[in-house]
């Protein structure tokens, strides 16, 4: 394994079900249950050829848990230097240098790096809050950057993704369902058709709290599916089976 | 009970969970699930001084349904004279003159009848299929018209639904999934904020047929609720449990 240097407040995850290591920090970044399900719903483009970007990837998880699966290369933006720094040592710390690039760049300026109509794959964790005058925001600012939207709203997230896209190329959200307005009138706006609609719901009685969507440029309308949700607890309080899985691979023994 | 005239092809059918006899033709329109688990998921408003309107009413099962729970007028909007006169014999049929009224008449016509920002609820189970060029509609022209957006599609229906609607009230459709963009796209044109959804799996591991979607005129954006799912069959082919109760009351005897 690559040597890489933490921070004092930094410590290093593992994904059980997989061979990721991740750095971590409560006091800017740590992924949850939204990255680990939006890199299991994705199918990414799996070629050499192919490219992949991770937008608002944070500390790099969502590329580093698809990586595995896919020999394309994947591009990683962050605008936070201090995640974007994270994420790179992580990337070092898997010796995924060959196939991982960490652009430390606000995605509205992506194209200054990234070439339009370039890319297969999209992912993206976006931040879930509108930034409204008197929303409570987190007083720390990397948090605060992570969850409202204050450097890029969802609208100019999607326009961003659409100018990326090749013809045909798919995007994979999570969002929070109070937003599913926002999302499909962003989505027609940016020639985005939604494909697949993934529900996350706590238990089996609970209102669902996540959406995972999967969208293609320019692809043909009405024709949305919405496959069977995620439930994440059982009513004992323990992970449903497809949860467990993906945290701590197919064996209990793992962890 | 009154005494009304049925034709060769029609019968009385009755929902057992509730005391309403309706009569349906195989030849021209039968109501389906999709009625009973509108009108389950409706919250109607049930004063004697509401107004509600049921648009795309059919043999009119859905504000028949409803009629139960509510003091408030229903009028039932249906275009086809011969599902408008099977509607207002089941009127007749469930002594209910004195509440629920037909109206004949095309929807794209009803203001000429109804006041508009003066309804309070309003519920409706439109055709589900785009009238496109090339697609296969049934010969029979009943059934097609009921299952074709011939005479209205979705965008002049959600229109007519919030001219209709009183500001802050509530509509209620069901749909189809594949149908959620244009649905979305149709809602925002038109002043209606999806409030809750929810998805209807014929089983547990399917992915799902039918929308139900509670929307309110100049509602709030971004507050979507996504409730739990209706699984309608469990693994070995009989309904669940909720959708028995809906179809057949509380107690197997009944049936």
């Amino acid at each position: 394994m690559a040597k890489v240097t933490l921070s004092a407040d930094e410590r290093i995850d593992q994904l059980y079900s997989r061979n990721i290591k991740i750095i971590q920090s409560p006091n800017v970044f740590a992924f949850s249950l939204d990255a680990v399900l939006l890199a299991a719903f994705a199918q990414v483009a799996r070629r050499a050829s192919n490219q992949i970007v991770d937008l608002c990837a944070g500390n790099g998880a969502v590329g580093l848990f698809v990586s595995e699966r896919t020999a394309a290369h994947i591009t990683a933006v962050e605008i936070q230097p201090r995640l974007a720094d994270m994420a790179r040592r992580s990337v070092a710390l898997n010796n995924l240098d060959g196939q991982i690039t960490v652009l430390n760049t606000n995605l509205l300026n992506v194209t200054d790096q990234l070439a339009k109509d370039s890319i297969d794959t999209i992912l993206c964790n976006p931040p879930y809050f509108k930034d409204q005058p008197n929303s409570v925001k987190n007083p720390n600012p990397y948090l605060a950057t992570a969850r409202h939207e204050l450097s890029a709203n969802l609208d100019q997230i999607l326009a961003v993704t659409s100018g990326l896209l090749k013809m045909n190329g798919k995007a994979y959200f999570v969002h929070r369902p109070e937003r599913l307005d926002d999302l499909f009138a962003a989505m027609r706006a940016h020639r985005l058709a939604p494909k697949r609609l993934r529900f996350v719901h706590p238990k089996a009685d609970r209102e669902a709290n996540m959406v995972l969507i999967e969208m293609i440029k320019d692809g043909k309308t009405n024709g949305v599916r919405v496959v069977p949700p995620v439930i994440v607890y059982q009513a004992d309080g323990t992970y449903g089976k497809e949860v467990h899985q993906l945290l701590y691979g197919s064996t209990k023994e793992k962890r």
